[in-house]
């Protein structure tokens, strides 16, 4: 008899919502191209704008704000440019800075040269260093043209919230712009581009229940913005050329919409159970590391390492038990590297840790399943130790 | 009562074919990331996967020699690179040359600074001319880097088939890259990368029946390839970063797949109803001029003048009698825009023209509808310039 699968790899992708789903079937039954200037081209941009509303309202930002993208790699590299513009004047980055333990899109420096990049280190808690970064930007050379800083707000492998209020105070008493992912964060915890004091958001909408293949960059203003990094014809506003993914938009802008309903409410039970798993593995196996769980974290994230139990290995164990988690970001093409953020974090990468991400889909059966599996896991390690 | 809407603008933007449709639907209810290693991941992998293989039997490639974009203006930004890469070896581009009749999005010259293109002249009959091309290429500057052409197979607003063999010929001997804009002829005419000779192919998902929001680069090789546009993860071996688009990819599959059958069969039906609008138009209005009649075009396209209509007003004039049709392409938001391809041939683009372009679900009673609005139209236009 095959056993149900145990999805609990939400941070890597978010199944998708009813309401997701339901907005890309009625935009698939629309004919035209959103840019064309007949009936059918107007009803398609209504359901672009319409998303773009929904998208804004999440973030706290202007819908005029908000720049549909393919993807959210795609929207740091649109925004990860040593050129910007104002109007048509060119402004000059002289430097980007990002922290250790930024996704690869972001950690890949965009459009800057590798010589341009600097890295921004952490604490051993998996928190970005405000000293570190203070020191940076003081040493910046604003000759050579602004300093763009890049830091997440929620980390996809730890879970941790970081201090971004902080870190944006800081980027701006040096004149510098800010870049915030808040891949991880959106629907997750409340996210405002103006309250953070970010210049600029990057969102992918399959994290939070909408379908993979579009992302937005979403900025506080519009008089400084990066040189387009797609160019063609004239759409969203000549930020982001190719016709727009229209499904996929109206599947955004349903999920968007629907994360930022209640988020305390779908926390407090996403917490209950992530607690539930966390107090069952470390009453099996007191040894395992709980990373930042003191710390704030969002809800679904729990971020775990069973000593004597490789990442890659533990992994396999559950998947091969019909759970689904990941060891590291399932970002580079059906391959397990070590974890960029456990070194940064000074631990131990080779070994490696596991991510339980839950979501709205879980239940308590769910990690029920997942604690079996851990003892059994466990056990098994502990029988191999013994036996060696 | 309101009348139903004939929609004539499929070089805009194709309906979504129902097999596109049921495959996005399908890949809609997978958990998983393509990336993830755990069995939804896999799952999700086989379906991306399995849509390279349709995509490349459509172009006569290789299904490792395709690369998913976000869209075919995407793959455009991505081929038209100053730098390439042979493994780890950069080597230069020194200089681009566009046909004057390109989209936009192949004509904004990519990631070249625009004094690094050059413009290859088409001949009045609207086809790109190649005794310009050789000579462009005699003059080029082999010390700056190797020459880097791109030549539309089909033009979006006459739908005009371009010599690409003859072309390849002359970029070969002159040790060029040629790449091919496909956009307007995969699924309309059989297109293989080999038989062209073209060394890269774009196109689109969305103009052949999928969805929008996916496109590909294809080439005939994977030793010389661009400097990728997007990075990040190590997605699509490392070309083009970020999650894939599973659901629109695996609508581009499925679309794909029915638009490489029976392409004669459909091209015979399309052109009878195309011809049928052309007779009509012309025995309504004898002096209206359609481009290319003579030439070999694509069957589904026809790109008319009616002297005194000026084409914005005549595009109104058919959308409010029910007809959605264009006047030049829907690539800039809500903009009517001076046609760059009128222009390059000589004719007055002030005055511009306008295109028909039918699909498989264009009917008799259709194009019959298009006719009687044409006669209103020019029956108008005659009176107001007896009255005038």
């Amino acid at each position: 008899m095959a056993i149900a699968r145990i999805y609990l790899d939400w941070n890597a992708t978010a199944p998708l919502l009813g309401v997701a789903r339901d907005a890309v079937l009625e935009a698939m039954t629309l004919p035209g191209n959103p840019s064309s200037v007949h009936a059918e081209g107007r009803a398609a941009r209504v359901v672009v704008e319409k998303a773009r509303r929904h998208v804004a309202s999440l973030l706290g930002a202007e819908p005029a704000h908000v720049t549909f993208t393919g993807s959210a790699t795609e929207a740091a590299n649109h925004v990860l440019s040593p050129v910007y513009r104002m109007g048509k004047a060119k402004i000059a980055v002289g430097r980007l800075y990002v922290s250790a333990i930024e996704h690869p899109a972001v950690r890949n420096g965009g459009r800057f040269a590798p010589e341009q990049v600097s890295e921004i280190p952490v604490t051993p808690q998996g928190l970005v260093d405000l000293n570190a970064l203070a020191d940076l930007l003081a040493a910046h050379d604003v000759t050579s043209g602004m300093p763009l800083v890049a830091i997440m707000l929620v980390n996809n492998e730890t879970g941790l919230i970081q201090p971004i209020r902080d870190a944006a105070a800081i980027v701006k008493k040096h004149g510098g712009l800010l870049v915030v992912d808040a891949v991880q964060a959106a629907g997750r915890i409340p996210v405002s581009i103006t309250d953070l004091g970010a210049d600029f958001l990057i969102v992918s909408a399959h994290k939070l229940g909408g379908p993979k293949g579009v992302g937005a960059l979403v900025s506080r203003g519009e008089t400084l913005m990066p040189e387009p990094l797609v160019r063609g014809g004239g759409q969203e506003k000549g930020h982001r050329a190719g016709t727009e993914n229209l499904a996929a938009i109206a599947g955004f802008g349903a999920a968007a919409r629907a994360a930022g309903e209640d988020i305390e409410g779908r926390n407090a039970a996403i917490a209950a159970l992530r607690d539930r798993a966390e107090e069952a593995m470390l009453s099996v196996a007191p040894e395992t590391v709980i990373y930042g769980r003191r710390l704030a974290r969002v809800a679904n994230t729990s971020f775990f390492r069973l000593p004597g139990l490789k990442a890659e290995t533990g992994q396999i164990a559950f998947d091969l038990e019909g759970v689904a988690l990941s060891a590291g970001a399932a970002c580079s093409s059906g391959k397990v590297g070590a974890s960029h953020v456990l070194t940064a974090m000074g631990e131990d990468a080779a070994h490696g840790a596991l991510r339980l991400s839950l979501g709205t889909g879980t239940t308590e059966a769910d990690i029920d399943r997942f604690t079996a599996v851990f003892e059994k896991v466990a056990q098994r390690r502990k029988r191999a130790e013994q036996a060696a």
